[in-house]
């Protein structure tokens, strides 16, 4: 069984963007960064929600079409349709069994590269192994929350954390669901 | 002038305490809470509000008593009167230029003890000058948010992180206003 790692980067009052998904104030250069695309390098295996996969289309990502060209794609999602759609993108119901068959299969553990609505789903259904978060520099004080509108509270275990000079500190949590 | 510090424990997700005031879940000893208690003896002023202070009631502070021996106690509050005031505890209105002249006065720099609607109020005016938080490893969903209701965003430096093997990280972050 695979693990699902939650990486994501937040302000230090706990939102993934601020209104309009606005993510200007992120660090987006720096030896932090390079941390964390270097370990995006260990996953074959993406999964996340429509509303992150059409956030990329701002940043040129074509519609259908991987985002991470190294990894299988599962968009979670119940209208997405593509013209054109890569063999590398699939289109999944948000159903329990259907992220089990995926933590059953990949050949890596999935890299969940949000949104918070996804994620909060899936922390509801104890889904999520590893939250793995870049702490930005920033309070944003409004927007989308790590874990959406979930509200149930759950203990963590830290298990490795590393500041960096671009004033990124990446820490990894092990969730525990009691 | 001598600066305010915010120093206070969060949970990843923003919440300095959950439902109910609730902070049962957050790390009570260990490595990092030592050296957050040591960091406490470097501060002879606190400011709090008066919500925050009440909330020391329930851990047997005794009303119009101080919660640290060591330090002068200063109050933001309407309505707080008590019957045995020490002459370390003093009740101030909500303004600006009080704070402004704690901060021209104080002999240390200044422990912000809480809570996230006062924090939020300085915020608004800019009179916190640095975050201190200690990262605790746990998600609580919801609560009382590091900053209350304040939604105006703002860039921080990393000025210093540290992490314990009781699970806490202690980040030090300069308010950048702009």
């Amino acid at each position: 069984m695979k693990k699902i790692i939650y990486y994501v980067a937040t302000s230090i009052d706990g939102f993934i963007a601020g209104p309009n998904e606005d993510i200007s104030g992120f660090v987006a250069s720096g030896e932090g960064v390079n941390t964390y695309l270097e370990d995006l390098k260990d996953f074959k295996t993406v999964i996340m929600g429509r509303k992150t996969y059409e956030f990329g289309y701002k940043y040129g990502l074509v519609a259908g079409q991987p985002a991470y060209p190294h990894m299988q794609h599962y968009i979670f999602s119940l209208g997405l349709q593509f013209e054109n759609q890569s063999s590398q993108v699939h289109i999944c119901k948000l159903e329990v069994d259907i992220v089990k068959d995926l933590k059953a299969k990949s050949e890596t553990d999935i890299y969940m590269c949000g949104g918070g609505k996804f994620a909060g789903w899936l922390l509801d259904h104890e889904l999520i192994d590893v939250v793995k978060i870049k702490f930005n520099p920033l309070v944003l004080g409004d927007g989308i929350r790590l874990f959406g509108t979930s509200k149930k509270p759950h203990q963590l275990k830290l298990l490795s954390s590393k500041a960096f000079e671009d004033g990124l500190t990446i820490n990894e949590y092990q969730i525990q669901y009691l």
